[in-house]
């Protein structure tokens, strides 16, 4: 097969997996015992992912990842687009698992729409400026930790580096998920937004937006700072 | 000791020792306070029988787990049939350790009767073709994630390997510990299933053939999209 | 300093550590949000301490660990009574730490008395030969992961070790805390148990004999099964 | 960038990872569902930052490990000054994320004093002294496990070693968040409580000073033992 069709089933499959077991958790399990167990689906499939499939493509599964990596010259523009149409598919059929999986529970439609399928959104107080800031913060702490321990001086902790990021995602999803649900990743926040929408409780594109824009700004900025401040790329 | 010998012995511990901890926690524990504790008995249980015995065998004490490694090579058929004895004789052992403490704590056979073994089931509305599919899809990423984080490509992170496999597993039962019971895995049905009988109150062999069909046959397209999607014996 | 006396200042330090954030956790914590926090708190001790004090000592911490690794050859008999002896001492220190803490946190000797040093016990309808069965299964598993994790054939995963052995205690204890508190660990119950006595509540001298006798025999089962059937020591 | 300067800046971000995260998860989430999801979020973003910024500061992120850093001649007292006024800083900066975020909640000046920046603070019956000897027992045993896990003679588990260091602050966070907070970082307390004082509800100074004087004393008495007892430097 050809080498960049690998790299994109590889992000493809990274995306679909951590969709379905993130979002998966969101809709069978949810937060009434704490937030860890959803954060950890979401932060231990991600580092699966990334051990199982990031020797083919690095494993980002996350726009805003492909973002900051692309920046700093880690992977080539052509490639980011490609990246990022695989993560976005990716992420749709992350929530056709959880579809398939609500319909082996025997869930009707009607039942399906009320429960949803763990699409990120906020609601008033927070505001979509709000939103977009916290998911920026968040994200550039993501994207920062993620381009530190992948760099060339961080070689010594390569075989911790999916688990130690998995496990940053599922603590900065700690702090947010009772806010804007801790996206931080568009593909996270656009598979669902379909399904739901499918369903006939479209999410508003402004609130979509936030989980875009947030991001993606969080993953440029990280990517500065990693590169001029910290010498990431030396 | 005979080489086949000490792998099948291997694998009949691994199955125990992941039996026991698993439905252990089941029985004593369950999921009031959350899917965690049972999610991580089974996840971490796995992964120290797959530190402490798959050096010697693999470490697989899952036939769908097997299924995927013979049908990509990994394996002889032949040790797939002995590998997949040794883990239905250890998913036996291992209920036989949770009645032993069951024993140990004075519960009657009435009371063993009641909690049971932590076997796997599930109700209406979920169907046997719903429970199957959803065992399937778990067990196919679960199956996934095994082949790709040990194939030749993810050697450097061989390490963390039986890590990430036993945590996969544990956000894989988080997702379906609502639904199925999220067995992945016919050994680990299979014991205390026979001994749940032994106390009269078998479980309905049709249902218990959804957490054999579905395991085996996830595991079986995941050796397929690892090896012709991923390349994951190249 | 001489080098054996090094050997046991490191077990009195782990197994210091051990106790007193393991019993720490049991004392300020306790398990009405479930058993992760005890659960883990004695794990991830355990595992620092294997970290830190390993390399020195091997990291033991626990006469029923010491054994087994005296049974298979790898200690001597002598640092064996070394070992055991810096493990009580550290244990008794551990719940020193226990003590200072309820000291700073106000507690009278009443309250002390009250809440007690996490010591282990059981009570009916739990017999003394049923808590030491279950001890010895626990401990049995317990001992053989940690002597196959720890052996030659496992050297790819010896960065990983301390780290499973750790959360392999943790899952153990998961299993086992409703029923007999999970100590697995002469040492871990020999400390509490004095302090306990300390303050008038001693538990019965017969009581303490199943932590020492069930986790002693499971670690003794666990060095022929790791050595005569899966070869450890080849 | 000059050399120490890139140090100082990885102090900086590190320091401002583990406060925003670690006091988000006060603030966001507290205890009402048990110490994990706080601990974790404060030991993964200890290991994030020192996978992260560590290879080139060394990942302190605390004045009381750069004490005993500095005490064993692993870094130079002027880069101790150095890196304490970098953290510092960084825990100002991190109560300045988790003010963002609340606002980007929505949250009111009168809301946001109210639910405060996670600062550290003690109650009658603890007293000062009580208080301090507690978080000077509990960053003497952290301390205690980074010198022995950062030595050369555990260079096998270097890979290991952010993880287990952050993972040993979430345990003793467990046993202590009831009782001081467990900061065990004078940067730490310092951050919430400049934060909480420009909010008009300062902590006194004096039980400000107890984080500082317990975690330093105590990381001294750490540095001691693991030099001059187990030989950390040899």
């Amino acid at each position: 097969m050809e080498s960049n069709t690998r790299k994109y089933l590889a992000e493809f499959f990274g995306t679909m997996l951590l969709v379905a077991v993130g979002t998966g958790a969101v809709v069978l399990v949810g937060v009434q015992t704490g937030p860890l167990p959803v954060a950890l689906a979401f932060g231990i499939a991600l580092a699966a992912g990334a051990y199982a499939f990031g020797p083919i493509s690095g494993g980002h599964f996350n726009p805003a990842v492909s973002l900051g990596a692309a920046m700093n010259g880690r992977i080539s523009w052509k490639d980011f687009t490609g990246y990022v149409i695989a993560q976005l598919i990716g992420g749709l059929a992350g929530s056709a698992v959880v579809w398939a999986i609500m319909k082996g529970v025997g869930a009707s439609a009607t039942m399906i729409k009320q429960v949803g399928f763990g699409q990120t959104d906020y609601t008033t107080p927070v505001s979509f400026f709000g939103a977009t800031v916290i998911e920026l913060i968040l994200t550039f702490f993501f994207v920062l930790v993620i381009l530190m321990v992948t760099s060339k001086k961080a070689e010594a902790s390569s075989v911790a580096a999916p688990m130690i990021i998995g496990l940053t995602l599922a603590v900065l999803i700690i702090v947010g998920i009772s806010v804007t649900g801790s996206s931080l990743n568009p593909a996270r926040s656009f598979g669902p937004a379909v399904f739901f929408a499918m369903f006939g409780s479209a999410t508003s594109l402004t609130h979509v937006a936030a989980y875009f824009i947030g991001p993606l700004v969080g993953g440029a900025l990280a990517a500065l700072v990693a590169k001029y401040g910290l010498g990431s790329e030396e």
